[in-house]
């Protein structure tokens, strides 16, 4: 039983992993996020670090270490005060909500991740939008959902194609474990479907008995127009999972997001997050930060600074893109989504753009189903104002520049 | 499709459930933790508050403002720093570790929830002590394992046992998929692993080709006697994963932990790991407190105030308990795990001492098989002195009282 070299055991590692794990999906390759390079990068929705409340943060920590270091620092559950915090926005919004009914995770994507876990065996079915944020799509796709995708359009969602999908669906037998949306400032496209949308989508969710997860990470951020009602607000009968976050609206390194849903299914998320509550110390930090209205009064802060950003953005493609190139006015959130005309593909501007020193997310990045190619998603959210400029007159170049060879290839 | 009141849908939400929560184990109740009760709890391995270096992490929450809050509070991994720090730690133990064998988590029991998914397919067998940490092998066991349970004794894990059972596994055509062993100053029992027996469990381990989790929490927290080499030191083949934590020496409530192995145990760690990288806030904040020598010198600090407090549980064990009760001696960790003579149930113990204002973990809650009723845990960790001494004359005297009964009875 001496130890013969690595290579030579005659056990294989590979054969003990799990069925879920014994292949790896391979790397796809995103384009870059920038750091510390010369390129502008306005892929990701990255937040603003100017924005950051660094002073605020290290005075949340001091009281938390004055005030209750004993419980943040030792074993114990996720900050009681947050979770109060969390139900009463609930509640200002129109929502009945409880303490038993809330969930505090490692950030909102650690919810998406874990619905699968609760909702799919391989072969389900879950609708997503057509283009999604597909982060939270990946992570379905990896559980073995078979996922059917409905097409969003300038109103977000559209409703009548999810009714057909529905329908036949059910003609079928099949019963969609969830519709996984995001009705609010929608990435990518930043639309925002409207009131009448939601109440279908909530009768249908109830026609069909099939859950809605209302991923909510931007509403908050709304830079015009009225405030809608929420699903959550919307649902009597509980079929809705609100999924929201703290990276919008503070940072998202903190990682602190929350689900809203009935008991039964914040209890079997509560089960699949295999670590517990979400750390003691953490929660106490944000809690301590968001309390006494230093949380509401950095929203608006922080609505102002990326109102102006949008408005930075949509004037510059007014000016450097060709007119053909269209979007809809994102009335809140990070993204500006914008169609191409035909005869301009999304992947094959992007390494113009590149080697012009800016870069953005093909649409491609945005659907399950590998369409995409005609639309580019721009964050606003992350630059400052000249390099959003620059960025933009960049792109506008590398789309004159892709035109020019189409017209000589 | 009007909205019916929530009794009289005719679709029910537990249909959507994935099979693996269909049913929720039921709630198993565990001792008090006596948080603001008059109860001295001796049940639980929680940190010292007393030891939590509060000034210190509010300084380096302030250097991570001034010096990196654009990273720190934005999307981004784990502290690369971090990382670093353990990959020294390891190299400084022996152990050739690079960066991509690291994945920082939520905690070590993050790692040990995450491990099933990457190993276990329901029905496969996993090693594991007897007794033993429960709150891992209950993850284990809800993936689908089959536990099979190896006795410890006063040098820990029974490397003979071991042997037979891996010997009689393997005729049966089967190959566990790991062995689940916590080595050093043994939970619950205080143990430690000799250097004969862990030469022997890693060539076992590389003879059947059967990974090796090294559950290492309290291996820094050595009060006397000589280190040992760790398995992962040892292990010359890869089967071994190092899981620590800075939970014990530093603070649990920030939730910190690793694991070390081969980069493909590492990839599919963190392909399961849902919710991405631990955050960039948490893990620098970690990195920072730990650098330039303070969590050296916390250690050290450490070490001498639990060595003064396992003393004075001796002590007090010594005084109070009836000499028929006995222990092994820990060289480090938090627990003395004390042998109740045949006349005395820990559970029917439990009930005695609670009346007397204390609490402790009964043995029950020790092994995945229900057996451990002929055995205590105490936890020397928590509670300042005075109490520690309290607790244990209360727990003597219901131990007094158990035997009145059970003479009157």
């Amino acid at each position: 039983m001496s130890a013969p070299a690595h290579s030579t055991s005659k056990h294989r590692l590979d054969d003990l992993f799990a069925a879920r794990v014994k292949e790896l999906p391979p790397a796809q390759p995103w384009p870059g996020r920038g750091d510390g390079q010369p390129i502008i990068t306005l892929a990701y929705g990255l937040a603003d670090p100017a924005t950051f409340p660094r002073e605020e943060l290290i005075a949340a920590t001091a009281e938390v270490m004055a005030e209750e270091a004993d419980a943040a620092l030792n074993y114990g559950p996720a900050c009681p005060a947050l979770v109060e915090q969390v139900v009463e926005r609930l509640r200002a919004s129109g929502v009945a909500a409880e303490a038993e009914q809330i969930l505090i995770a490692y950030g909102s994507g650690q919810i998406l991740g874990l619905l699968p876990q609760v909702f799919v065996d391989p072969g389900d079915v879950v609708i997503v939008e057509g283009p999604t944020f597909l982060g939270a799509v990946r992570q379905f796709a990896a559980s073995g959902a078979r996922l059917v995708s409905v097409p969003v359009d300038d109103q977000g969602m559209n409703v009548d194609a999810l009714e057909a999908i529905l329908a036949q669906q059910a003609s079928a037998g099949v019963r969609p474990r969830f519709i996984y949306t995001i009705p609010t400032f929608q990435n990518p496209t930043g639309t925002t479907l409207p009131l009448e949308r939601r109440q279908r989508l909530i009768a249908l969710a109830a026609h069909y008995g099939v859950v809605v997860v209302e991923d909510d990470a931007y509403g908050d951020l709304r830079y015009e127009g009225a405030a809608l009602p929420t699903l959550a607000a919307l649902d009597q009968e509980g079929w809705v999972i609100r999924v929201s976050t703290y990276s919008k609206i503070l940072a998202p390194g903190l990682r602190v997001g929350w689900a809203h849903a009935r008991p039964e299914i914040i209890q079997r998320l509560a089960r699949v997050k295999v670590e517990g509550a979400s750390g003691p110390y953490l929660t106490r930090v944000v809690a301590r930060y968001a309390a006494s209205g230093r949380l509401d009064a950095h929203i608006q802060e922080l609505i102002a600074s990326y109102r102006r950003k949008r408005d930075v953005m949509l004037a510059a493609i007014a000016r450097e893109f060709p007119a053909d190139v269209s979007l809809v006015k994102p009335e809140g959130g990070f993204f500006i989504w914008c169609q191409l005309p035909p005869d301009m593909s999304a992947t094959a501007l992007l390494p113009l753009a590149e080697e012009r020193g800016v870069t953005f997310l093909p649409g491609t990045h945005c659907y399950a189903t590998g369409e995409g190619d005609d639309a580019i998603r721009l964050a606003f959210s992350y630059q400052p104002d000249d390099q959003i400029e620059q960025g933009v007159a960049r792109i506008g170049a590398a789309m004159r520049a892709l035109r020019q060879q189409g017209r000589s290839g």
